[in-house]
């Protein structure tokens, strides 16, 4: 973080400037792990290359997003010298790049929870200490270590994000230290990390207890995807910038629809999306027999409409389909009326976050930019 | 954190002091997880419960203790009225209560890695989850459910711990709000973290690559236990209080060598201990195979003494014991002297701690507490 990141002038070049403030916190944490033993180190290597080996930084986005909102709010009461913008601007990134360590222990636990052999066309951080235990020909069970140093990598992960956060950097001059979090934006952080962390837990108990509704599957959306996603990525950056209330209550309504219409879109590329562009074998939420929105709205169309073809459907979910039997089942969602109902559902969220981004009290430029990534987000193919 | 708690008088009053920082972060915590979902508001419940079930709370005794010696030490440039320090004692208790929340993690994610069925007498959380599983009949393994609700647990702790030290409650005015913490007490928090987790890292690959040599063991030593359990602790109360680079210092040494006191005499106990005070099987750290530096040092004078004396040792390490060999292995971790040389060490450097006590700067009242928590540290049979 000594160099300097200039100020993204568009959410465009925010990805890469939030991987320059990884790398700036990588550069202390990981040699600071190092020092504990030459094999804590390799392991803080391998957390830092998990972060930075890609992922769409669409937190990132949003706080930067949200900052920007509030930094355009009409009547916003200071207005800041350039140099101090820029300062605030690194907050609103430094804020972005914790968000993708949470995301990191997130996804690593994650892969544990649900034995992911890959994660973005690369073996899963389980499986890679699983080979370096195998490749060492060590003693005892290599699967048991591989899940007990992920579990540690993750926790790792978890703690970085908030050393990043709140800026906990050894010997560094105050003058160059970030700001203190204000207030609301810990409480938001604080509630942002609770709500995924539920999030996830409620989905584990959903898939133990059986329950495929499309309650269920919403309740579990909006935790773990709507508000960690998009919500609470726009509400922190917002506040970061001072944001009224009003328009705090504005951004988060306006993420928590945009944040569902994204996790519809992902449910639609899970059955109907193309590997080569998402990286997700094809079907792949049919095969695993993920509880999905667009799985429990089909089931309720067709056992509504005949529960012959109820018990058919669900036979094409949880279990290895071949290219037939795949056709077959996404025929099946869309002759159900599934897949228009989600695309209804989908445009309905994206026309009132749109509206209200029509009517926020916001600048010109970041509605407009807001206005095409949401575009994006419920349209996108991969 | 509504209700005040006193300042603890004596460093014997702060686990109650402390317990009760804890139930009010509970207090608001739970019911925010709850509002998520009933059963994330379950799964806040039993991590709540977990965390004040027990344990001796010596890291926050540890913290409060630096907080007490970095307010005595002379020439300390402010001296505040009655009132700040009370809240500055607040500052030190919560520090404490994170401290907890920190281990509560570790402790769960290492029951996990190390398949523990049982702690402090209690099922571990992972077979808590298990069992909640298998009670309502719910579909899948009931194991694997267990391990991954356990993961997430853990992590709910760790975050809460942060929550906790920042003080991110939500809508609480600033004058009731605890103070920020200092940049070098966020500095040492961030440090603390990385070393635990780095300590526990080294410790399952010390496990996986079969080193059971003595200074692998230190080393686990010096970072999973000396600094995290005392070091630290001592370092993050003083440098609340404000206390000179020379007293952290001071407190480091001093926590580091009661720290490894306090490990070696956890060997002797794991192997010596009465289960009726230790609440451990007899002899556990054998049955495990522990690899402790009491056993890695009975191996390498076995060894010197006679190859076929450090074999008959090896037999006994890492299976289930009967009465007669129990009592074997400990005779030869006697005869070749190990237990001598552990006993050695402690004394050594139990007395230079106290050596170190005794001149360093600190007032009358908590030295003399601290020489009291000394000796027990280093000669406790529980």
């Amino acid at each position: 973080m000594t160099s300097a990141s200039p100020t993204p002038t568009s959410l465009d070049a925010v990805p890469a400037a939030v991987e320059t403030e990884l790398r700036s916190f990588f550069d202390v944490a990981v040699p600071a792990a190092a020092e504990i033993a030459p094999v804590v180190g390799t392991a803080a290597e391998l957390v830092r290359d998990f972060v930075l080996q890609g992922g769409k930084r669409i937190r990132p986005v949003f706080a930067f997003a949200g900052w920007r909102c509030g930094m355009t709010e009409s009547g916003r009461a200071d207005s800041d010298a350039a140099s101090s913008v820029g300062r605030e601007a690194r907050d609103a990134l430094r804020v972005g790049a914790a968000l993708e360590l949470v995301q990191a222990c997130a996804l690593i636990h994650d892969d544990i929870i649900d034995q992911s052999d890959t994660r973005r066309g690369h073996p899963t951080l389980h499986r890679v200490f699983q080979s370096r235990h195998a490749a060492a020909s060590w003693a005892g069970d290599a699967a048991g270590h591989g899940v007990a140093a992920a579990i540690l990598a993750g926790d790792l992960a978890l703690a970085w994000a908030d050393d990043l956060v709140h800026d906990h950097r050894p010997g560094v001059s105050d003058t160059s230290r970030y700001r203190a979090l204000p207030p609301a934006v810990g409480a938001t952080w604080a509630a942002m990390r609770t709500e995924v962390l539920g999030g996830q837990f409620l989905d584990i108990v959903n898939e133990a207890s059986g329950d495929d509704s499309a309650a269920a599957a919403y309740r579990v959306m909006e935790f773990k995807t709507a508000a960690y996603t998009v919500a609470r990525p726009l509400e922190l950056g917002a506040r970061l910038a001072g944001a009224s209330e009003i328009l705090v209550a504005t951004l988060r309504k306006i993420g928590h629809d945009l944040g569902i219409a994204f996790q519809l879109r992902d449910d639609q590329l899970g059955v109907f999306g193309d590997p080569e562009r998402t990286g997700k074998p094809s079907g792949d939420d049919l095969v695993s027999g993920k509880r999905t929105a667009l799985l429990a709205t089909a089931l309720r169309r067709a056992d509504d409409s005949d529960p012959a073809l109820g018990n058919r459907l669900r036979d094409f979910i949880g279990r290895p389909l071949d290219e037939d039997e795949l056709g077959s089942a996404r025929a099946l969602l869309v002759d159900v009326g599934a897949v228009a109902e989600m695309e209804g559902q989908i445009d309905d969220l994206l026309g009132a976050a749109l509206g209200a981004l029509d009517t926020a009290d916001i600048g010109d430029d970041i509605r407009s930019e807001l206005t095409a990534v949401a575009h994006r987000t419920a349209h996108r193919e991969a």
